[in-house]
């Protein structure tokens, strides 16, 4: 075929960790080993676009073949997607636009050249799908051929374009198990308490949303959660407590760390008072620390704040195996769509009806054009919000459950889960 | 046998929840359910002791017996066992001196009567053990014959008399691979940043301490973990950060809640500087906000706390599985003790080392006198916490590491684990 590339490829990882983001650079590595005909090397960039700009590379093919010259499933294919957060490493790295700083890319092209690099992979979320856009935007005007593919991750589940994100569903697994775990707990005395959940999310409120899965499978869910979509007002607020108190002692609230009031302000803004600690700061108490002050002063009961804070996003622990499954597909996807000549798309994924499957879920990955991706964020539909803007509907809760489903197979060292390393 | 007594069983749950409290109740179900020549009716006690004076009671036998009069193990008791928190809900009521106040005595030797009550089990910590030790002093001076035992039960491992107590090899557990997912998840970035990661238990450190368990078995552990143990130095912690930053630019530390200064306030007593929130109450930040803001003021790094909070008490979909079976099997143990003649004790573990298991280690369970035991906190050996007093020695994390050892086979319902609810 005359769309034939011979050469190098290198992989990155960028953004903040999930549960899935490793399975997804398995899938990578998979594809990769397994088409060593036309994908010569496989590179590892340490820390994302940052490390590669050091040449801080790390040859990935030996690592991940068996002796027959396979990919190594079992001995570190496996180990590798149960490893939670970036094993390459991580950077935050913003690239400037292509017109406006030339000479960065030609930097990058050069240390393309000089690796023979022809392949580009790029894992991660809005601010690395928008590293992917300008790459693809600076090659179109280039003479240096190579193929550039994103690999969409994010436990926020924010990303345009893809029916939902690898890592959201191991989130949402994680925040599910916690809430009801939390409810048990919550219930066991009879003085009256609330217990207030924050939970991640700035923009978008699907992880919140999740902590209300437990309401559907078992009953065991929160009584309300707040979402970042819907402004969120005190006195709605203090009469759903109120209102919930009458049906039980033990009032369970999930919040969204992003929740907002109508004038904008976030919830977690805090104390208006001006107060400082010792060292001068201004206090930032978090939304979750704000509404238990607000709920004491305002009903004098057991109060107490919960903020599920990162173990939410690196809970690979109890990841959700379908997730993982699909994030190893995304990125083995992003491998076979280059080979075949697609470059600037991200492998997005499809949901559609599959009899196959017992909950008639099923899932495509396909190739799409990475410009209208970046940097917009998808939020939960408002018809997925009750009116009271106090819950989520059942439909919200049906659409999500399917990406929790699946135990992964853990294996354990010495009772703890075991990690790969990628030294 | 003379000292066959026949009758009714009352069995209750007191203090706080852990992931292996309703392991204990079902080894008491079981031993009950086989018994039923000499224990002719088990009753559950809503809401412990508070509960049975309200008579709120539960029939157990209909809900845990099979079609063929056995156990049921496959359909309730299993489930239950992998249930978190408290089933048949908690209290926290201190009984009066049976001195001081002996008609509270002569009303539950009533209601004793009244339901034929022979054995009384009594599954909770060292509030609970006080309990037992009270009743069964009153009951010395009564012509009512009824025995008490006590199950131990406190993911601290603060109880006295026994090497250890179930619940906390649980709670280790979760602790050690929240750590080490922690610690992968801060690996991921190049930037100086330091994450403070705060831990249950007041008064003992045993929970810091398996936070260090990663160290021993993947190296993916905290820097340091300070106990409530030995006094804390704020200019000695950041030594220690200091020195921990010339190794790597993530430092990660665990931090017991109780962590006290040499002239006895918490750490987490936080602010001196008087500062209110909106509704004039005064911030109480907890011990890993407070050196969160001490870190940042010093270091003037990225500075994150995590306060693990109620998720380490329950988490029942990564418990023990040697921590659950020890704990059903402590009770199983006091209802067989009971029946053989025992009154006032409670069940303690005694490890002895077990050739038949690979890991050499053993336990067995046996009765000791309760009056020894409540009212005193057994805290980890100072020789067992470095002369720095910044981390725990290898004989304490090989001596805890037995305890976190096997996994549950949970059985789950729509992607997440099914709790069995005694309606």
């Amino acid at each position: 075929m005359n769309n034939r590339l011979i050469g190098a490829a290198v992989v990155g990882q960028s953004g903040g960790p999930t549960a899935a983001i490793n399975a997804s650079l398995a899938g990578v590595i998979e594809a990769c080993v397994g088409n060593t005909d036309t994908i010569t090397k496989l590179y590892g960039m340490r820390n994302g676009i940052e490390g590669f700009l050091e040449e801080r590379l790390v040859e990935l093919n030996p690592l991940f073949t068996a002796e027959d010259g396979s990919a190594d499933r079992k001995g570190a294919l496996i180990p590798l997607m149960q490893t939670p957060a970036s094993a390459l490493g991580s950077c935050r790295k913003k690239l400037p636009k292509p017109a406006e700083d030339p000479g960065f890319y030609e930097r990058l092209i050069s240390l393309f050249r000089k690796y023979d690099i022809r392949y580009f992979f790029y894992i991660g979320g809005n601010d690395s799908m928008d590293t992917v856009a300008k790459l693809a935007e600076y090659l179109r005007t280039s003479d240096y051929e190579m193929r550039v593919m994103g690999v969409p991750k994010t436990i926020d589940n924010d990303l345009m374009g893809t029916d939902h994100t690898p890592g959201f569903g191991s989130a949402a697994k994680f925040i599910a198990t916690e809430m009801q775990e939390i409810v048990r707990d919550c219930a066991v005395y009879t003085v009256k308490a609330v217990t207030i959940v924050e939970i991640m999310g700035r923009d978008a409120g699907w992880l919140t949303a999740a902590a209300a899965l437990p309401n559907l499978v078992s009953g065991a869910g929160p009584d309300y959660v707040y979402l970042p979509e819907v402004p969120f007002d005190m006195d709605a607020f203090f009469g759903d407590v109120a209102r919930a108190f009458e049906k039980h002692p033990n009032v369970v609230i999930a919040v969204s760390e992003g929740a907002r009031f109508a004038d904008g302000h976030y919830v977690g803004e805090g104390t208006q008072s001006g107060a400082v600690d010792v060292f001068g700061h201004k206090y930032l108490e978090g939304t979750a620390k704000t509404l238990e002050n607000a709920v004491k002063a305002k009903f004098g009961c057991k109060v107490r704040s919960i903020e599920l804070n990162l173990p939410q996003r690196c809970g690979a622990h109890i990841a959700s195996a379908r997730d993982l499954s699909e994030a190893s597909l995304c990125g083995q996807q992003a491998v076979l769509s280059a080979i075949g000549g697609t470059t600037g798309a991200m492998i997005a994924m499809e949901r559609f009806e599959n009899r196959d499957f017992p909950d008639g879920y099923g899932c495509r990955y396909v190739p799409k054009e990475i410009s209208g991706i970046a940097n917009a964020v998808r939020v939960v539909p408002r018809e997925w919000i009750v009116p009271e803007n106090n819950n989520v509907t059942d439909e919200c809760l049906t659409w999500i459950l399917p990406l929790i489903q699946g135990e992964v197979q853990t294996v354990w060292k010495d009772g703890l889960p075991a990690h790969f390393v990628i030294a």
